[in-house]
């Protein structure tokens, strides 16, 4: 039981940090003594071996080397997304240190991609293993000559925790791959049910490009079948082709939800009924929606929830039409919501048709019934489909969520993090508004664009390392192993920011 | 010097493997005894120590425990494609190992994708490494949070091997991304050319759909986007709804090329100016081509060919209608044409503007001009962009390839190859026609699909990989370190299957 193992934060790191840049910078803690401010007054030490007890600040973020770096960087490629370089051989746990020295709270873990966090001694162990190191250097073309245990591998690792109802699986190289590929099986899967039967004919195989049919809905990927659907920064889709495939809003529900039950349901209601009019309108065109795709925390977009009950009734119109529904669990997968797919929470009848996955699953790919298994190899299909050695990672991650019981550790420190950033809306509305969340996977939104960069920037240089997602929203995605005591000292940390903040 | 090392080759394996197919199916070889079949009188002993000297069969291919294993894997997903399982733990070198123990001479290597063959001691050593382990297990997302080596090892890998012109690189993780965001890059030089500035005016970040452009050619990456332009068998494409892009012909070469110049000149004729054509039929739908793409040798539509002549014109098309010129070296590139870059055979004044690759090169990614660089940050962009471990191994592929001067055993084991398969062609006209080749990137026809299908089973229940292209051909896709010895104990085995051929 983690919680037994939390013990008093002694605040010495937590002081060490704002001294020092007390002195480098000159700004002003006289609220570090008086304590009101703080969230928690029990921060809690480290409980986990391999981890850092608190950030320790030397220089400004990015620090001297990192602009070295950035620069040399810049000369090859467009750098000027770089926030700093990192030096992962140093970073662990939750900790993130970078090529000068600071070492930060990490609640962003690499776009919600790092599972259980830096150099995590099972990985490291994994790696060491002498009858492992094939795996890294072979890597296999999987879909013509897989590995002697990739079948055992996969039932170890992606099937262990397989959504409900979903019995098949393929294996991608990243998040765009996995949602373009699981269009294509709905795809095939739509045409076949068409045909009333699974054999192609000749006529078929030879004039092969349906541009009738397309996805409705809402997600952040960026291949270019995927961008005809992402609602993604303007900046990923401009000047890029699209398919004319129909979108439909996420709804935008007002905050605190107990006050907006009625405003709220009829937003969902709204919603919902855009999607079935999307279907129809498309029907009319002579275009056909295929399937529903939808996320189940619009992430990239703003971290925007719905309810359960607008994700099941969402399952519902998808059935009553006859499209596939997909849930693009790339970042909501992996445990951080305190399932382990965000979708379990919705408590559907009938399970999702498809559900993509990456990031946190170290690989990317995707579950599906077997009705939507292509009815002829090669159907999806290509060079490497994977890679075997992040099957073996994967596996070995799920054994630590299991071991450790990291869903339910969520859940606990979600409550811990969400509960205390609602403290903080309350102390600072004009600061902080829409604090939502499921699990870690918690959000707020800030006035603009300019605070919210601003706030981020500022608690970089404090020792945490925070996203911002749509137009003004900071998001959290930290590891499966942020505890209690983790999310306290960011809210110690983010309170005397928010005090302070002119 | 790789051929001081060649020695005679002693036939014991090759006999052992030939008896133990003929006890166990009861097949006559009394070729063997005959050796006027024989193109080469002095196939090679290993000069690579980790390499097998020869295959070993003991089973039909695929054996007991990789149908066993089949059954299992295609109860998640369709495994119709697998040929057989492989243990790569005991893979070495040129030579693929199954799980029944049967050891072939691979000259597939994962569809083109093994550099400098299996389980090479360079890499095992760089994994044994302890300073390198972080790099395996701590994932990055590059293009915020890239690792403090990163430029450098980019230096050390990919940069060391640039085509000339190309100054900027970008990593992603597989081959369709790679292609799918060479797109994206040409499409914002195209749009920022056209508008004459940089600057994006907020009416275009809000309208940024532009589905005017399209790109030209032929090629055969897997993704939605790269489906618009793909050459490859219709079952990748079918069901899938795709982007209205012009497909241009490649050149249909008659061999022997001596025999035809006139004929393929005009073929060649044919199709630059079909290329031009539907630049300007497109311009004339008010639809755009933003730029060109074209393999060096188009593969997966079945190994075809051009002159150096057709590509430099194909070159100056795109310069003359303003269009980028992107050579896909996904399937090429690595060394295997004797050069590191095939489209470095064509002699191009003008470089191309975007290159890209994958397989062999262990990671994704593209190569451009400078002018293509994306003039803001995210707007090529995903969360991994490619993988850190990948081009830490890349980094000690291509110092194998410079030290032990691969490219030019490429070219001599290449010569090799087709010498002897030009030599069967001679001899068995009915089975092989239109041999071609440049290094050991040989292909050669069959008479039908059939035939082929065949003959790719034979040779592999003989201990060789084979691979197929397009409706007919059989493709050789071997890694760098095969050698004359390699391609004379190939063409002895081929030699035997073709005398015996019903």
């Amino acid at each position: 039981m983690w919680w037994h193992r939390v013990s008093v934060f002694s605040g010495k790191v937590w002081m060490y940090l704002l001294r020092g840049e007390h002195r480098k910078y000159g700004l002003r803690f006289s609220l570090f003594f008086t304590g009101h401010r703080y969230i928690s007054q029990a921060a809690a030490k480290i409980d986990v071996d391999f981890d850092y007890d608190g950030p320790l600040m030397k220089t400004e973020v990015p620090g001297p080397r990192s602009r070295e770096l950035m620069k040399k960087l810049n000369g090859i490629q467009n750098a000027e997304a770089v926030h700093f370089f990192c030096n992962y051989e140093e970073s662990r746990g939750n900790y993130l240190v970078d090529v000068d020295g600071n070492r930060m709270l990490d609640l962003y873990s690499q776009i919600s991609s790092i599972p259980i966090g830096y150099s995590h001694p099972s990985l490291i162990k994994l790696l060491q293993q002498p009858q492992n190191l094939s795996t890294f250097i072979n890597r296999p073309a999987l879909g013509i000559l897989p590995p002697e245990n990739f079948t055992e591998k996969l039932h170890e690792s992606l099937l262990s925790v397989a959504p409900k109802g979903l019995s098949q699986v393929m294996t991608m190289s990243c998040g765009s791959c996995s949602n373009e590929n699981a269009f294509k099986a709905i795809f095939m899967w739509y045409r076949n049910k068409e045909r009333g039967h699974n054999n192609v004919t000749k006529e078929e195989l030879e004039s092969c490009m349906i541009n009738q049919m397309g996805i409705i809905l809402i997600f952040p990927s960026l291949g270019i079948g995927c961008l005809a659907t992402t609602h993604s920064k303007a900046i990923h889709k401009l000047d890029i082709p699209s398919l004319d495939w129909p979108i439909a809003p996420f709804p935008r529900l007002k905050y605190p939800l107990e006050d907006f039950v009625k405003e709220n349901q009829q937003e969902e209601a709204r919603c919902l009924e855009e999607v079935e009019d999307l279907i129809v309108k498309y029907r009319k065109k002579k275009k056909i929606v295929a399937g529903i795709i939808v996320e189940p925390i619009q992430s990239e977009g703003g971290d925007n929830h719905a309810s359960d009950d607008f994700f099941r009734k969402l399952r519902d119109i998808a059935r009553k039409h006859g499209c596939a529904f997909l849930v693009d669990e790339v970042q909501t997968g992996g445990g951080c919501t305190g399932k382990f797919w965000a979708h379990e929470h919705w408590g559907l009848d009938d399970p999702a048709d498809v559900v993509t996955f990456s990031k946190k699953m170290m690989t990317g790919g995707f579950f599906h019934k077997e009705e939507f298994r292509p009815n002829a190899p090669y159907r999806i299909f290509n060079t490497w489909l994977g890679d075997p050695s992040k099957n073996l990672m994967l596996a070995e991650v799920i054994k630590v969520i299991k071991t450790e019981d990291l869903l339910n550790n969520a859940t606990h420190a979600g409550k811990a993090l969400l509960t205390g950033l609602l403290d903080l809306q309350a102390r600072y509305p004009h600061l902080i508004s829409r604090v939502r969340g499921r699990g870690t996977f918690c959000s707020f939104d800030t006035p603009n664009d300019a605070t919210r960069n601003k706030l981020i920037t500022i608690a970089r240089n404090k020792g945490v390392v925070l996203g911002g997602c749509g137009d003004r929203s900071i998001r959290f995605r930290p590891t499966l192993i942020f505890k209690d005591h983790h999310a306290h000292l960011f809210l110690n940390i983010f309170s005397d920011i928010l005090a302070n903040f002119k």
